[in-house]
């Protein structure tokens, strides 16, 4: 592919970088500010093209990631899809959704349903630092 | 949980049954007929619920599928969620997506950005029955 932003750019804020996989903090979704991306380094669409061994290192990965979250924000409920229809280069979207947030019970791409309360957005935000911390140490 | 949709009935149309999980195609999404979930049998809401054997199994069958579907129909792209907002009970959606579909390239949960072509969807739908039946046979 001549040009793919994932192969480009890390993506959006980097927490860590493996030699298979990185984890980012997505910086471009203001009102799901509690969305990460696991990013497969290599450029494949699909996660079925990874070998048994990748596969299974990718979504324990994402586990291990949707595990650290839950346990920092304890969400209404952890979203995960791998969608990739516009940028076809594997990443997962972990995204902790919250009962106040726009969008929920919809997905994050649906209508928004209300305005989430700003109170409610920047004490998230706030939480984000440590998060991310707890982040870099599971992996370190 | 009192009343959960998916531990109370099948979800869609059953095309097999394993202990741990079942595969299903979804008989409520026309738009997008080839929409297969994988549905963890136990009622639990998140992928780190799981041991690590249980998501390893249950994401081999999600890649099984995957590349089942990938052969059969060459779609444009693999979309993989676990969302559970509304059914907060594990359940894989694996939507084969076209570039003429309805949202292409946005979410399925996104606005419809046009009207599929009839004669693609029942295009679509014809090789249903033969995709059934080369998952049923991926899992006997």
């Amino acid at each position: 592919m001549s040009s793919c932003v994932l192969c480009e750019t890390d993506g959006g804020l980097l927490l860590h970088r493996a030699p298979r996989w990185r984890l980012i903090r997505a910086t471009d979704t203001p009102s799901f500010p509690a969305l990460y991306r696991v990013v497969w380094n290599e450029h494949v669409a699909e996660l079925s093209e990874l070998s048994d061994a990748d596969r299974h290192a990718c979504m324990d990965v994402v586990a291990r990631v949707e595990r650290v979250v839950r346990d920092h924000l304890a969400p209404t409920k952890i979203n995960l899809a791998a969608l990739g229809n516009m940028v076809p280069h594997l990443h997962w979207h972990l995204i902790a959704r919250f009962d106040w947030d726009s969008h929920f019970p919809a997905p994050i791409w649906a209508a928004a349903q209300r305005e989430a309360p700003d109170q409610r957005l920047a004490a998230l935000s706030q939480q984000l630092p440590a998060l991310d911390r707890a982040l870099i140490d599971a992996f370190h």
